[in-house]
């Protein structure tokens, strides 16, 4: 049985009705759950995480889509998050022991749909992408909506891999794979933010240090507190105990003390199988081994 | 939602045709699923593993017991493996965040309808026991069938919880409640037995070692590779991580190197979390953080 994650971004994060029409139509197709919804007004942004077996959430995915593109329009939007459609990004994750390809198919079958039926140009991203300079979200939204706008028919590095090169009221939408998303924090007994600052920058991919991990130091609401904010984009690659022990150890180097680790949001069994088998040795351990997950496997296959 | 699992043993470990029937009855109860299936014909006995919520696994627990009394004669029943009844042992487990009480009342509840509607003897054992000495299912289990069959109608220490003070062909049933069984090895790179041995009496509950740790000490198919193998009764007093902990050091006193843990079977979501919140320092993570978890949650709230 396979498993799969939608996380679709989209450009309202003020109107409860509009936001409660999208998440009501992803939530009306048979076999997906919608397991969670965070709005941000300052954002103007809204992201659902809707889970199941592919076909159901591929299917809940899309009729979000066309609910979004019927109720948004991105002329009206404006947010602090840079947006390049009313159905931002649609982000296909695997889960469990399912390939990435899977999620690489369902984008491109999902991608055509949308560009097909709502007459929508999409781009595909991250695994998904088809050029190297659309891996990357930043990369592919930059200049927003506004450049896309003024540039899409005439520029043909902006020629969309289906649909129309011209933009309506929804504009575009970019439609990807990738791996899931683990948000971790990692808190540090000290009042010197520069300690968080230093430590991000060290283990940060962008300055060298560990593949697929985005960090920056914060403050916290306790003065002797400070905090490692993370971004884990490919928990595989490089594992949560990889981070932490890392972070541990920089910490050391100063000479200050870690005292916890936080989750914002859900991590993949996945994450904790890998964790158990380097801490406890485990020789062979898999995500089927854990009684809850077997247990989804037999509820969703039943269906 | 709450989630239990029940793990019933029946006398019947050779006819593929009466093990099949009882599967059968358990996997006819809408909402619950059976898991696995284990049997043994030298035990001459059989395993099953289902779950679920709470009302369908104790629906589906029923009408097992009830097929096994149905077919089997335990005057017929010859096996290595101590035993009361036909239907001998029904646990209930709590899963996730399912408090031990729900269980006690699941097996009070099973129980009375074994007694009335099949008209057999039924013990409360484990965290449903209302005598001490029929916590122990080796306590409960003494003298086995033959011992109860001959003494139960005039001993009033055998008077059961529920049902009827004498014997049919399905004899007697022990309905109980425990914490999930985790079955676990430890291989160490030594060819000396006597070191996982000595080991095992150091770490066994039985020897004043750690709550809940049954162990013993084995070989390996491979000469230079001996084996801790323990059954953690409750992995909530002592986790995975401590008793990992606890034979590395007793190894390292020993200049013995651990090889790898290995698990037989399954294990809950809980015990992951647990290594996870150790290891890494999570203030607080809870089995509803997997998304797995919570995904099963919807999938079997949705039914």
């Amino acid at each position: 049985m396979q498993l799969v994650e939608c996380v679709p971004n989209f450009s309202e994060g003020q109107r409860p009705e509009v936001m409660d029409a999208i998440q009501s139509a992803a939530g009306s197709a048979r076999g997906a759950t919608v397991l969670d919804r965070h709005a941000d007004a300052i954002h103007h942004r809204m992201v659902l995480t809707i889970a199941g077996p592919p076909g159901p959430v591929a299917e809940a995915a899309f009729r979000a889509v066309r609910r979004a593109t019927e109720l948004i329009d991105l002329n009206m939007h404006r947010g602090v998050h840079p947006r390049i459609g009313a159905a931002d990004v649609v982000p296909f994750v695997p889960l469990g022991a399912t390939p990435m390809q899977l999620c690489v198919e369902l984008a491109q079958r999902v991608g055509r749909r949308i560009a097909v039926e709502l007459d929508v140009p999409v781009y595909l991203y991250g695994e998904a992408a088809l050029h190297p300079n659309r891996r990357r979200l930043p990369d592919l939204r930059r200049g927003e909506y506004e450049h896309l706008a003024a540039n899409i028919a005439t520029d043909p590095r902006l020629a969309p891999e289906f649909g129309p090169a011209r933009l309506g009221p929804a504009c575009a939408v970019a439609v990807g794979a990738r791996q899931p998303l683990i948000a971790y924090n990692i808190t540090l007994r000290t009042a010197d933010v520069g300690v968080a600052k230093a430590i991000a920058r060290a283990i940060r991919e962008s300055s060298g240090g560990l593949p697929g991990v985005q960090a920056r130091g914060f403050l916290t609401a306790d003065p002797n507190v400070v905090q490692v904010s993370m971004n884990l984009l490919d928990f595989r690659r490089t594992p949560l105990h990889v981070v932490f022990e890392r972070v541990a150890a920089e910490a050391r180097a100063r000479s200050v003390d870690v005292l916890a680790s936080e989750l914002v949001g859900m991590l993949p069994a996945h994450a904790l199988v890998d964790a158990g088998k380097h801490y406890l040795r485990f020789g062979q351990l898999e995500a089927s081994a854990v009684i809850e997950t077997r247990l989804l496997e037999h509820a969703l296959g039943a269906e």
